[in-house]
């Protein structure tokens, strides 16, 4: 049966960096599939990680093993941990990058990993995706169970996140993400808004239609549209909203419902 | 037998939509193999995804499935298509992007992707890579008939591609492509100036020299020689031709010929 | 058993080459698998491409095939190689790119490409990683020896690398490389100072202390280190040391030890 690694990380596409990950998987594991995320993950930011797995994890294969790596802590006392969450196992740094998966999944159990005898030695202290991260996949892979790598963990590090606020004639978010096509997505669940007409959404001064496609307005015009992540986005047809709007992470955004 | 499926995008790879069309396609085929020929065609620029897919997709495994995105129309009545052109089959958005193999093929059949029981459900007004394109794409990996997906279509979008004017002493093209080194590549074929002999090349009011590799001039110097693609491209030894000539898409390039 | 092809090469993440080089290998041999090590060599950075390349290959498996192609002598008479060091092959440009593993590896043998029937054909002047290298990967990934592609080549081209110098109190270095996050790797290996003690270590005027991981300074604070490959680097916790520094390769690093 196809086992699969999928990575996460912020290492960038200019080093070698990943590709000598998939170097130590496929030296443990050779009939092992590797699939790649993203490496592109701003340098060192967690919660940007963080969003980007949650919103993407279910759409790979049950079984599959997500190696996320965004770790400013590497090398100090930070726990390198195992997750196994619904369908998926996670490897990652305890620094909140699994809080999605954590909160979504209705059952899940995690290891510190600590059991050093499957890990590639001299392990450095500054490349544990190489050292630790990748050999344990690998050994996850090839049937070890989880408990093997050292002893339970009940408190990874999850983030509080940012929830909207959702009140009777209005629902106040705020942007968590923006793409690389300039869309910018926010943290409000469409559900929210699927028995509510919405009467427009406030970002920056701007007043934007709700719609259901970019189509729906005209080239060059912005909108406000339930995006693919599920959560509500801001695009422009044809262009790029976050630099129309001037929008960045964190900026609130009113939903205005009747 | 291995079965390939080739990606080509606007996605970029800083944000996960190209591994979560990964994520799709081996949850509905897990043997799959997939390649990415690239993600990072200019946001929206269908006419140079097409040229760089019809340029390429004749390196691939016969049987080879490309799945081409660039998609502005997404979620408005454009069609999805299913194209099967010579000994490739190709799934894309009805908007010019697979006029290349249209031309080149002697052989073509098309049908329209209508039929939503193989689809991804909800499906998204914004992301048809994952909910539409991916799925029609395992599928036919998995051996479904390519007019199992809708009616036939006739009339796929095609590009009006620009000729070069062939005249009794000189080619007029223009520049169509312009790669990470900076080479410029033009419309002209190399064909056309096989039986003759190139007195010069000009673009920009520069003119020229025709040379058959990099090497024939001095490091740092430009010159026009027929390109990897088999069209006329103009390239500086060791540097950058583009910034040199601040030449771009559309430019005029003139071949004098005796 | 599986084959791997490791690919290494200045072609970009834009533009189609690599993809091709991928379409090539897996039309002559489909169960191939293919690892992308980084197609971000700066342009015709020979040096960084072989350090990149010398750095990154003992984490494949044991019998991988790198194809390494930064090739500024493309379509001149610069030999084509293949060899074979270690427990690995490498086919590239005899430009200096495989120097590492000659120097690293006891045993090897090397063979210039000159048997044109393994390749693609017409050869173009300006691609021989898709007409001369692929090609032949894939036929060695298919078994044939390397003996057969052409003559003994025994001197291929090599640089002096840089050698630190070792003093009684210090050691005098240089930059050589400048990761994704402005880490400053430097070409002093760290076992010259694993029986030392280190005062300082003096970059651009700056004296930093020497740890043994980022979290051992202050956010913000610069230091130096053995990193992940072996050798001391310079970097700043959570931020990027070549920008803090102003430093690039070349840069003298000089070691304090006691």
């Amino acid at each position: 049966m196809d086992v699969f690694v999928t990575l996460l990380t912020d290492f960038g596409n200019k080093d070698p960096y990943a590709g000598i990950v998939k170097g130590v998987l496929f030296s443990i594991k050779s009939d092992l599939k590797v699939i790649d995320l993203t490496h592109e993950i701003g340098p060192q930011n967690i919660h940007q990680g963080a969003f980007v797995l949650g919103t993407s994890y279910k759409f790979f294969p049950a079984r599959t093993i997500f190696i996320a790596v965004v770790d400013p802590g590497v090398g100090t006392e930070r726990r390198g941990l195992v997750l196994e969450a619904g369908d998926y196992t996670f490897i990652a740094p305890d620094n909140g990058l699994l809080t999605y998966p954590i909160i979504y999944e209705r059952e899940w159990r995690c290891y510190e990993i600590k059991n050093s005898s499957y890990l590639l030695h001299p392990i450095s202290r500054t490349f544990h995706a190489r050292d630790v991260f990748a050999p344990v996949a690998a050994h996850i892979a090839a049937g070890e169970p989880i408990e093997n790598f050292g002893p339970p963990v009940h408190d990874p590090v999850q983030f509080k996140i940012a929830e909207p606020l959702s009140l009777e004639k209005e629902i106040k978010g705020q942007v968590v993400y923006v793409d690389g096509f300039g869309n910018v997505i926010t943290n409000i669940p469409g559900e929210l808004v699927i028995h509510k007409k919405v009467r427009s959404v406030k970002v920056k001064d701007h007043n934007l239609p709700f719609v259901t496609t970019y189509g729906d307005v005209k080239q060059g015009k912005c909108a406000a549209l339930v995006g693919s992540t599920g959560f509500i986005e801001i695009a422009v047809n044809g262009g790029d909203a976050s630099a129309f709007l001037n929008a960045s992470i964190g900026d609130e955004v009113l939903v205005e419902t009747t």
